[in-house]
């Protein structure tokens, strides 16, 4: 079954119908561009992912990375699919012209990644994480440090990692314990594990580039006390030139459920006390550096998670069209032929259920993509600000609200093919089961819960809740015009006051018995998200109903009306969830946290 | 990591102090037996499952079933568990002790049988199967038949299969092909493909017996003309003794998501028109003898179901407890010791709501055993049949419920361990992978909410929802004599009354558009399923509140405080979520109904 890797057409619907990319072209940074540029690098993204993404991406979970003769071992078509992503120029795709990359807005280079995550979640992690990782160093290293790495790093000759999780840590990064220690020439020695460390070996290119957090013998305990270095596979001088081997050892792989194809390891820095780095950034910031980064990934993990529930959703509904089965339960002629299994109604449920999860939760990621160019371009500080804000408050749901609902969709899309959705015959067991890895890694949900109700909502005073209140009101007061919306956009207007109604009367408990409150956070994320969602899904539908005012193709017009169904059955069938949830969250319910363990 | 395979505490609950078992001794069938015999029976159950079964769980998917030479290879360990299981009488556990069984009462051998799907559900199936399918030929069969494969199949000299489904026919079985024709001399030549036939080939015990659904030439079309054979691999004489190879031909196998230790076949009966089989029933009665055993087999899915959740459950709550990462929010000193991960408030939740599903669908599904023993022992007729109308209209719920929330509980143990969980080193990603399975076989989740609201609960002018309304009714006044229940009751008689309203409602819509009201079927069986669970729950807390009164040991208080605080979650986190469904559910949405295949 030669699955469709993206909807081209729901692409441009979010890019120019709905955020308006072309106004980015005003921008001083993007006046070089057009819409015919951002058009042709999706192009080539499509042609790319098509040719040389996709065709691997079953052998990838087949043939798990495996150690030969002390090297990682990837499947065939790994290699040649970054090679033509780096020769595209999509590791710098964003990075300024000067610096050799395309100057493209974050939005369209989101919007290409995409594409390839659609075709090849894995593979593309290789090329995500080295992005990311030369990010950073660009950001916070030293001109040495970015004249060693970056040309390296954006041209695909040396890969990135970021390397945060020891083993006896796990998310608590305040116990991390490896060591950094001065050698007296400006490098340190650095020794200790990590673990979960993707992309951490592989002779994908010439070297591997590990953003590493440790500790200085003299740094103060806890998350305060943590340093970031650059720690190289192989040493490199000044001018990106690869020397001998640097003391990091691969200690091991992991093997996972799913996300197979990207190599999972154990990284064994220092074993022979000759593992040297340099700090990037200041001493004892390196988590501020890392955030920079991480911000970034999980926004990397949302829209991996969409997209791989976007190409189930485009799987299930191909395979809808074409298998017949069955008939209407009112038709008792079983000599009539079967309809296909689209007709059936509990299939299109779970196929309009997919279609809400993915195609709202792209508009959301590519919505916070657009917000990082707001916040690097407007011409207005203020604007700028706002959008930052705004950016950190959704940041732990692009990152959670995908990883949860369209893992949920990837479920439907292996139920609408029923037993053979089961099997490895067919491509949805598989997106279903590398989906499953976005609720843990870059902040569990759990973490991003905490992040939400205990610091986003009340930072600066409530500032980001502040920039998005007057937002969701400019929805509402559109939708409103549109008669077959008005009951969507009063039923908006009425969570969010909900949401801003439970934020304020949790302000005083979030003082006085803040575990008590926190104990119950996910029940803000998934109130607050399933929020977002519905007003993402309210202009989505806006526009749509807009454009049906005006004479347009029949393809057109259908995909429109899709829109408006999609956010009906969105507002009718998931947003009524939610006044329950903060019912629940303002009762500040003990029933788990009074749980004792002796008593499970 | 050593993983418990039972809460043995929460067996002796559920059986003795819930279902009170030991009032089954009163009747004849089961005079015989005495507690300490159903105990002896569970202590050999876990021995053998402990020793044979679960050492070779994860091997059974690691090493998935091949084909060498034309036969297929199954791991090692298979095979002597299913000999030693064999061997202990537990495939003829409910069966008469004139007929060699144990006449155990099935609600016992339900216990049992759940001990050994705890420890490897794969295996198990083998066994499952077998024993479902001698109780057809049991009930329907000749003489002859039963004389032929009874005694082997419940010795386990033979195994069993039910081949219903087709390549073209999915769950649509008015759409089967497989041609029976008679020979002239009562026997039928079979001729048709078959595919998922789980356990439809191996070497594991001398013959094979497939329980076939067909056609006869001249039946009529659709599920009314369909009847069922006998069809075994090697031809079979009067004293069962195994022949010459019959015409079925293993044409491949499935490989799957999970659950991979059960081979799936596809089967080619009569390739060489040599296929021969016999007639079970009545002609054109095949479905209702099929659904005989198909009625056990969806307790058994559900069954299955409820043990990888439940399994997974006490997997990641040993996990919980050993594993210390991170400190509480309040906690502001990093140098302090790190806590368990049990301590985590939403690690708790996590934890809480997998013992909610798991301990809840398990009494559930115990109680539907405990219904087939009333069914067939009660001395009062009237009785009888109560409790067969009430087994009818709750078997949908126990076949999808678990199916569902078992595995939203084993995707809950995976988040508990974290990045470790999802890993194949740990054993809860594959209970999560094996468990999917569960909302497709013997009844997609879709067809099971089709029978609940388009026929269980209209059949016989809503008999079975009127023998259902004392017994919840009966749960609540016991509840109302606990101040601490008092709120829970309440609620339960309200979702109650939301759902019998909501049935009364739908009456009229039912006969005038049938199939919009279909359309959200699945929003009846999530509605019903958690309101049954409700009345589970309440009725697990009073016996367990009644109990406290008492004075018990320190374990024990633990015990049933913890029944408590899961009934508490229960009713605060889960019962809220069923007025919005029937709500949704009355107002006849019709927005995917109305969704037309061009607008997705």
């Amino acid at each position: 079954m030669q699955t469709p890797l993206i909807a081209r057409r729901d692409i441009q619907f979010q890019l120019f119908e709905v955020l308006q990319a072309q106004a980015l072209l005003q921008r001083e940074r993007y006046r070089e561009h057009s819409r015919e540029t951002f058009e042709a690098a999706l192009d080539t993204a499509v042609r790319i992912a098509e040719d040389l993404f996709a065709p691997h991406q079953r052998l990838g979970d087949e043939q798990e990375p495996r150690i030969e003769d002390g090297k990682v071992v990837l499947p065939d078509g790994v290699k040649a699919a970054v090679r033509a992503y780096a020769d595209a120029g999509f590791l710098a795709a964003s990075v300024d012209e000067a610096a050799g990359g395309m100057q493209l807005p974050v939005l369209v280079t989101q919007a290409c990644l995409s594409v390839f995550r659609s075709a090849n979640v894995a593979t593309t992690s290789y090329v995500g994480l080295t992005a990311s990782n030369a990010n950073v160093i660009e950001k916070f290293g030293t001109d040495l440090q970015r004249k060693r790495y970056l040309p390296a790093l954006r041209s695909g000759r040396f890969f990135g990692t970021m390397a945060l999780t020891e083993p006896q840590a796990g998310s608590s990064l305040a116990d991390l314990h490896t060591q950094a220690t001065p050698m007296g020439d400006g490098r340190y020695r650095i020794k200790g594990q990590k673990v979960f460390i993707s992309g951490g070996d592989h002779e994908l290119g010439e070297n591997i580039v590990h953003l590493v957090l440790a500790r200085l013998a003299d740094a103060p305990a806890g998350v305060r006390g943590i340093s970031l270095f650059t720690v190289p596979k192989f040493h490199t001088d000044a001018q990106g030139q690869v020397g001998e081997r640097n003391d990091v050892a691969l200690a091991g792989l992991i093997h996972k459920c799913g996300w197979r194809g990207t190599t999972s390891t154990m990284l064994s820095f220092g074993e022979n006390d000759a593992c040297v780095g340099e700090m990037v950034g200041q001493p004892n910031d390196g988590l501020s550096c890392m955030f920079h980064m991480m911000n970034e990934a999980r926004i990397g993990v949302g829209m991996g998670a969409i997209m791989l529930g976007y190409r189930g959703y485009l799987a299930s509904l191909q395979y809808a069209r074409e298998r017949t089965q069955g008939r209407s339960p009112a038709n008792r002629d079983p000599a009539s032929p079967p309809l296909p299994l689209v007709a059936h109604a509990d299939v299109r449920r779970m196929l309009l259920a997919q279609k809400c999860y993915v195609e709202g939760a792209y508009g959301l990621a590519l919505y916070a993509a657009w917000l990082v160019d707001e916040q690097r371009t407007h011409t207005d500080a203020a604007q700028r600000q706002a959008a930052g804000l705004l950016l950190e408050l959704l940041t732990p749901v692009v990152k959670s609200w995908p990883s949860q609902w369209c893992l949920e969709a990837n479920s439907l899309a292996i139920q609408v093919l029923g037993g053979y959705g089961y099997t490895r015959e067919y491509p949805v067991e598989q997106f279903w089961r590398d989906n499953r890895l976005n609720m843990i890694h870059e902040g569990t949900h759990g973490i991003q819960a905490l992040d939400l109700l205990g610091r986003k909502v009340a930072m600066q005073d409530g500032a980001a809740l502040a920039v998005m209140q007057p937002l969701v009101e400019g929805v509402v007061d559109n939708a409103m015009q549109q008669p077959l919306l008005k009951t969507h956009a009063q039923a908006l207007r009425a969570a969010w006051q909900d949401v801003l109604g439970t934020v304020q009367a949790l302000s005083a408990p979030l003082r006085t018995d803040r575990e008590a409150v926190l104990a119950n956070a996910n029940l803000f994320l998934e109130a607050f998200g399933h929020t977002v969602l519905a007003w993402v899904w309210l202009r989505q539908a806006t526009v749509a109903q807009q454009m049906l005012a005006f004479p347009v193709t029949d393809a057109d017009e259908a995909f429109y009306r899709g829109k408006v169904q999609a956010a009906q059955w969105f507002f009718r069938w998931e947003l009524p969830k939610v006044a329950p949830q903060l019912a629940l969250l303002r009762s500040v319910d003990d029933s788990h946290h009074a749980m004792r363990d002796a008593w499970f």
